[in-house]
């Protein structure tokens, strides 16, 4: 946690988010209103925050790792642009900032789950990378797939998001297959779940076995470019100074 | 700055970074051992920072952002393979990790530019995108290419990390030129210099006028998706609740 996400939960009146998340900062918000949902329950959580904060109280939404990846803030922007809301950022010095219909937002950058897990791995990507989320459930699979095909074939280290839950285990075999087409089947695969929670998980696989390895929607599933190699328990994807500037040996 | 970040500086004997980010974290450091060196000194300062370490001293190298995201992580990795120095993570228990021969690595991971520019913007990052370094120095510009070429196609959010510095000014034109073959010449750009601080700078231009903003090589630009928009003064890529769970205006 960064110490500006620790100040706005110490100043904020009302704290929202999915039951899971507000556990782990339940320290931190003793005595503050709490909006707690389900974990489908993302649209009703933003406007009751919404809400809140149109009425007057300070309120901040809770996310794991980074807000604005895969998470929570886009959908406040989704959700004020189809209402019509009107809103400022947090240093906007217009009048505007002072008017009660129009919110002010911040949005605070935290340790998203693509840095938490490559710390833990090592430097996978210390290169051009791309992150999917394999989940369909609001993307079309045959986009995901487009993807898939793209980011393999230009050689991007791949990041992968959601790779599986209860309802959806095909989709790791087949993100696979297609990098396969374009990766050798020995490129490291690194597979962390829970990163710096409790049963935190590292393992580094190869691509031919990553669809056989145990992860679940708290995984996050990095595959190396054709450059990144293991190196003890590490993984890691070399900038490049080693061919340009030669280190000794 | 992340808390744990903060209890690594505080705790260890030699700091050693660009100068730059020296001076950054300056006040946190007061009295410990320093090794500073200009920018294109990176491996030196690595391996500088590796001898102390094998010495024996508790030595932290810093990096701005996220330390393996386009940064110094993954040339420690790089250096140690080269020279054969053995390492082992922070929590190894194995007898190897009291070996003086052996380096025990820890990388603290941060916020790095893409997070800290997405939150400025507002949610440019909620669905999938490619992070991608413009610099050529290092990489063959024709793998570049490929890359930008391919995030273009598949539709991803593209991330441009070092568009400009001195010596390499074409390369944004060229870029833009490569992404408008397959995005709309109205699509939101987000360009963020000095993210969170001193002179940090905020613009929101479209694909078609990207090239003519001003940017340096402490400037991201966020390329948006065919699904990018920008409300206010904000920008962000929706995830899609609002075609899925129907958010009522």
């Amino acid at each position: 946690m960064t110490r500006r996400a620790g100040q706005v939960l110490a100043s904020v009146e009302v704290v929202a988010g999915y039951s899971t998340y507000i556990d782990l900062v339940r320290p931190l918000i003793d005595g503050k209103e709490i909006i707690s949902t389900g974990m489908t329950k993302e649209v009703a959580r933003v406007e009751a925050a919404i809400e809140q904060a149109l009425a007057g109280k300070s309120c901040a939404i809770v996310s794991s790792g980074d807000a604005g990846i895969y998470a929570m803030a886009g959908l406040v922007f989704e959700t004020c642009k189809i209402k019509g809301i009107a809103m400022v950022p947090p240093g906007s010095d217009s009048k505007a900032a002072n008017d009660k219909n129009i919110l002010r937002l911040e949005v605070v950058p935290g340790i998203p789950a693509l840095c938490a897990g490559a710390a833990l791995l090592g430097a996978p990507l210390t290169h051009d990378f791309a992150a999917i989320s394999l989940s369909d459930l609001l993307t079309p699979w045959e986009l995901i797939e487009q993807r898939l095909e793209a980011a393999a074939r230009a050689d991007f280290v791949i990041v992968l998001y959601n790779p599986k839950s209860k309802k959806r285990n095909w989709q790791l075999g087949k993100a696979r297959d297609i990098i396969l087409r374009h990766r050798d089947k020995d490129t490291p695969v690194g597979i962390v779940s829970r990163a710096m929670r409790a049963e935190q998980n590292i393992k580094i696989v190869t691509l031919d076995d990553m669809h056989t390895a145990e992860v679940d929607m708290q995984t996050t599933v990095f595959i190396g470019s054709s450059t990144s190699s293991k190196y003890m328990d590490f993984m890691y994807t070399p900038r490049g100074y080693a061919k340009k500037y030669e280190i000794q040996s």
